[in-house]
């Protein structure tokens, strides 16, 4: 069934399986900071200022002709001293004195709307549950994640129109899943931050704002987390204190580029700064990040961006970081190194006392609102009913086109690891009955992942094979944590009594979550030993693995009776049909790992807060880039069900001077280094007997420059839709001078002359011989450092 | 004769005294810079893009919809590097092949027109020639210093048209006169670096731009010189290389607040870095001046600043700073601190060797010009000739209020230091004869000082005396800096003919100027035997005191027979017209010295480069705020022809609580701190015979606040129009309470609780007890520090 047809049968406001209200969100009362109440404001609607007929009209900040950052200035200039630092926080009161309504700066869109006021029934009582980013990112489709952000945003609109919702998002979460077991892996699109989370940053931030620039911002969107927050509480290490020790290097080639992607490329509005510490100095306090790099390398100040706190992370500069001698000085520091809206209540309650202890000073304080208002300004909320993207309501919410993306994104990222023919299923007269055992068969808000929107239905795996003409034997078998084997006999009993077998497990939210990490990558609970029973049972058995995060599989890849293996992720509110359609073979899987499935070992090799990527020591080196071991399914693997032949189209080498690359115009590219330099073209035709998409990684490797070099890494993702049997299309993808940069030690991103390679996947099935002569070139310079004594105190 | 009919008695094209264009600027080959070409602009006329016709027509820097910062970025993307490192020197080529015309960077206006294509006759031949910045200021006139400007940028304007000047000017000169001996004093609006250099700069920016925060700048204003420059030649000590050791407390109190002022308050487009050093970093290499108080603190990012290197100041950071290795890398990190063009060559010769030995990137250099661009397009200047300015013409310089104005900004800078009734001259029938004797007695050109306008007249003393009713009777008598005395009879003579005797000397470009300090504030050459022997003659003697910096007049004021002493600084064009016409009795001096006329030893005591204001060891503090000794005319000082009553008017106390203060509203006032706290009036009466101006400083004093606590502060100045004999009127001073702050020793600017008094003139005659209460409170915050490691470089 297409999506489009789905979403009809199922009936849009009659669905078939109705999703429960079961928001799990960080505890922050757990965590050590006392003060932090819960959010409250979900539970009050929100409104726009009236800049007609309230105490505001005839203001300045009302005045469409004067420019966003001094409307703003003029309204906080309005407000005494208490009234600015009331709302310095994420539920900000307003001012009622002047008629500035109570805003939320805290809402969520990661993959679909939460955090926001939501009735019980009626108009916003749900909205669109996509996949986890992750699965999305699987499918190499930069379009889609834009037409995700188009839809969310939409939605967020609407949803602010209604008075549910502010006018920016906590999102993406574009951190890099560098360590396997960190519970939130899930919510980013994976493990490559250099060129796939920033191509990610740059689509979601884009089409969430609605363009690069644009006059309105659609939705301000704020990057997270600023910066090397990639652990939640492994072996006890709570991220609110974790301090991680990160080179120069790595800082600019791995922990910070899709920051700079997010903010100087694609202009995000917002950015968060995060709970743990980098080199000794707390996030949400480090000027170093928030001045240095963000607003002096990256320009943020160009557009009117404000920075949040991550949440209940300023109280964290005192509390557990110690980085200032009491919560008083945290939010006086934290103010001054450049966090303007604190999520949590620290300001409300220390801005004052701060000011009084001379700590910091008003015109910083007001600096701080006046940044997150000038971007409320830009986006409209000052103009009245008629400005841009004020129309969209409700029914820009009801739409199928939202419920069809989230179905098509999820079948687009479901990953194929293993199968040796087995899939599709044949349904045929003696093959027409399917076991659907395992801890995910009938999984509904287990399949949406954290940060889960209230989608209108979720569609199980039971539920969809109950819906298909497959007789289906459902069985429980097993928890995702489960000891015990009660469940065992029933689920053999009901694999005995199919012609096919399909297991539905992986994990879930009980294992990886925020403030979840994992402590190992196994299989957990009994699911190995439940697999195993099924798999000698003589009879077709499919294993899906749901879950952001890898678990090792060496079992089930090493076990010729386990016949297929297919990475489903959190594949959202459509995710139990888009499964049974690609194992039924009505679509065909083209997603690919964007993840490294490590062996289980490799978490006990290292300390996972050891941030040094590069091999040394018992640490075989982090991400598909260093890894020096033998994983057990590579970043980018992911089996087509047709075989695809791959030729080289157009040139397959080419020499170019560097520095001729980077002296020349680029007049349709704000940077020089994103003019394109090569276009990588290889012809590739479905030699198999099955329509099927085509997904492809580019990869580069080099003898170039100094060691140690990456053993590759990737420069180009494309995917091609539909090619029928004997069908041929041409991949092209441009490669621009930037994406063949590397860090030095002094953190540097340097082109370095001499050879490479570009070749496709890991198959290396079209190689392109590139050579580049002339000098080494820096695209972008790490910050130069003060000297020592010239700051003015001696 | 008032000004008014002066110029048209003179006759506008006619005048009477012409100027010859006797500019001597700074010759640059002289000092260490074999690469800083003379100046070649002056010889080619200038022109505007072509957006109509031109090769950009229809390219996104000439679409006045979009924001200016990115038509600017899409201008710089169409070059090509080499076209973009040729125009981020002051005398930039342009882009031919894009029909971007040359641009000269480098334009004067310190107190009128200079460095502009000139022809010998017609058109733009001559423009006005103010009064130095020294001696307008004295005036008190805030409002004159307003006009000025305003006068000033449509004379820039209108050459601009005409194709013969820039869009921005390295204008104002605003460094603290700190020291003595300092050879650019002249240039500078005196001593009181916190307050009253603050408010000239507000007024020249303001005016010259167009208003704060214009939609389009009349006049880009650089501010210079950024920071800690106040010595040229000092004991051999080169400005190129000098480095100043300077605390945090004497950077946020005296060397910064101006500059403060210039960016945050009054929205500059520009700043210029230094020559020299502070605390070991050259002032053109240093992130913290550039990034961080300027960008990060002050904000200038957003109005799309630029900032220019001092002229060779780029190469000064290689020698003789050394704070780069060799000039390659000096231009890149002087680029990359924030000096976005080079006043100079250095970055056409070495940014590109610069990038392809990686230390400097592309984007930084695109950044550097996009900024200078981004003013530019703010300005109009891709607009077309319909756009705000374009407009003014030679028939806008060629207006009487100019010349007015000069005349008028001469006559209310005099400051009368002595006078025993002598002054004014009593012309009578027994009285009717003037020897008018000295260096400056026939002076033109000395009257205008450095940076000189060429104006299309200018009348001498001597001149003025001649058209006046007085006989004259003039003698050279000597030199500034004569040791011969072949001249002395000859003035004695003269002397002895006539009923009175003027002597006309001083300082001038000789002694004092650009790259030339003065090694001692004595009267130089044989000025003072000359005087000195004229006193003997019992007859009426006056001294005009010329040149910027003071000296000591000890001999002259203890010299009874020297009847009257007059500072007379560098008066313009209409100068010798001013100075008669006081002496005379047509006008009445009313001003005020900006710097302390200190005793000769005081240069002696401690090394001039010693920036620490406070008193210390042999260093009896510097500056009126600090100075322990006896000044021979404080700071201050300035006599009338009547005498004044002054009394309280209005409230003499009042008390207010600080944080109270800092809690309100601030409406109208974009900080907090410019919010008047306190109306300071007092009732002045004219109780002598004679018409005259009055003017006013208020200073305040405190028991507040830690030790050492400076003596006095200026907080406030006046200045009234003619009153009548027996007439009254009320001076009203408004005080914030921004300017009661101090720097603490951290660099914080502090109010702190506790008695104030807020006295009327160095006499006090007036007294308003203030007491505030409450906490002390921040009103600046210095900047956070980088704690050691936190950047990345482990």
């Amino acid at each position: 069934m297409q999506a489009a047809t789905l979403a009809a049968g199922l009936g849009l406001l009659a669905p078939a399986v109705l999703a429960q209200n079961n928001q799990s969100y960080y505890d922050y009362t757990t965590n050590g900071n006392p003060q932090l109440d819960q959010r409250t404001l979900a539970t009050i609607p929100l409104g726009f200022p009236d800049c007609d007929n309230g105490p505001l009209a005839g203001t300045t900040v009302c005045n469409t002709s004067v420019p966003a950052y001094q409307r703003a200035s003029a309204l906080v200039s309005m407000m005494t001293l208490e009234e600015v630092v009331n709302n310095t926080v994420n539920t900000a009161p307003g001012v009622p004195r002047l008629g500035v309504p109570p805003y939320e700066v805290w809402n969520e869109a990661l993959h679909g709307l939460t955090h926001f006021y939501q009735p019980d029934n009626g108009s916003f009582s749900w909205t669109t549950a996509f996949p986890q980013p992750i699965l999305s990112m699987a499918s190499m489709n930069r379009s889609l994640i834009h037409q995700i952000g188009d839809i969310i945003s939409t939605q967020a609109r609407a949803a602010s129109n209604a008075g549910r919702y502010g006018l920016d998002v906590y999102s993406p979460n574009i951190n890099g899943f560098r360590s396997p077991v960190w519970g939130r892996g899930q919510e980013t699109p994976g493990e490559d931050a250099f060129f796939l989370s920033s191509l990610y940053t740059y689509e979601y931030v884009t089409s969430m704002q609605g363009g690069v620039n644009p006059v309105v911002p659609k939705m301000e969107t704020v990057i997270k987390h600023f910066a090397g927050y990639d652990l939640e509480t492994w072996h006890g290490h709570s991220r609110l204190g974790n301090d991680l020790n990160i080179t120069a290097q790595n800082l600019a080639g791995y922990f910070t580029p899709q920051f700079k992607t997010g903010i100087q490329y694609a202009k995000a509005k917002g950015i968060m700064c995060a709970y743990n510490a980098v080199n000794g100095e707390a996030g949400c306090s480090d000027p170093f990040f928030l001045q240095t790099l963000l607003r002096e390398e990256w320009g943020f100040d160009k557009q009117n961006g404000f920075v949040s706190s991550d949440c209940g992370a300023v109280y964290s500069v005192f509390n557990p970081h110690m980085d200032a001698p009491n919560r008083t000085a945290a939010a006086a520091i934290a103010m001054r190194a450049g966090t303007d809206i604190d999520c949590g209540t620290e300001y409300a309650y220390y801005l004052t006392p701060a000011l009084n202890e001379q700590l910091i000073d008003r015109a910083t304080i007001d600096r701080a609102l006046t940044r997150l208002y000038a971007g409320l300004v830009e986006a409209g909320y000052f103009d009245g009913n008629s400005s841009m993207y004020r129309d969209l309501t409700w029914d820009d919410v009801v739409r199928t086109d939202a419920l069809n993306i989230s179905y098509e994104a999820a079948v687009e990222g479901l990953t194929l690891l293993k199968n040796d023919g087995n899939l599709p299923l044949k349904k045929s007269h003696d093959c027409k009955s399917v076991a659907l055992i395992g801890p995910f068969a009938n999984a509904t808000d287990q399949l949406i992942g954290d940060y889960a929107p209230t989608p209108n239905y979720i569609i199980s795996p039971l539920a969809a094979f109950e819906d298909s003409d497959w007789e289906v034997n459902y069985a429980f078998g097993t928890g995702v944590l489960w000891r015990n084997t009660s469940g065992f006999e029933e689920a053999l009993e009901a694999a005995r009594n199919s012609d096919v077998i399909v297991y539905a497990g992986g994990i879930d939210l009980t294992i990886e979550d925020e403030a979840l990490d994992r402590e190992n990558i196994t299989w957990p609970g009994n699911q190995l030993q439940l697999i195993n029973q099924l798999s000698q049972l003589g009879k077709p058995l499919t294993v899906l693995q749901f879950g952001g995060g890898q678990v090792d599989g060496t079992a089930l890849k090493n076990n010729d009776n386990v016949n297929s293996l297919m990475w489903c992720g959190y594949p959202g509110q459509s995710g139990g049909q888009a499964v049974v359609d690609v194992l039924s073979g009505k679509r065909a899987p083209a997603g690919r790992l964007v993840t490294t499935q490590y062996p289980a070992e490799y978490v006990n090799q290292f300390d996972q807060r050891d941030t040094e990527l590069q091999p040394h020591g018992s640490c075989p080196g982090q991400t598909y880039m260093w890894y020096t071991g033998e994983p057990v399914y590579a970043f980018g693997h992911g089996l087509f069900y047709t075989t695809f032949d791959e030729e080289v189209a157009g040139n397959s080498s080419g020499t170019f001077n560097i520095t001729e690359l980077v002296s020349q115009p680029h007049d349709d590219y704000e940077y020089v280094e994103h003019v394109p330099l090569v276009t990588f073209e290889a012809k590739v035709t479905n030699t198999g007997d099955m329509d099927s998409d085509y997904s492809a990684m580019l990869f580069a490797n080099t003898t170039s420059g100094p060691a140690p070099r990456p053993i590759k890494w990737l420069v180009g993702i494309d995917r091609e839709a539909t090619i029928p049997p004997g069908g041929s299309c041409t991949v092209s993808i441009e490669v621009p001078l930037g994406v063949l940069a590397r860090a030095n030690e002094a953190g540097d991103l340097i082109v370095y002359p001499g050879e490479y390679e570009l070749a496709l996947n890991n198959e290396r099935s079209v190689v392109y011989s590139l050579t580049l002569t002339g000098n080494a070139v820096p695209i972008a310079m790490w910050p130069l450092q003060l000297e020592e004594g010239a700051t003015g105190n001696m």
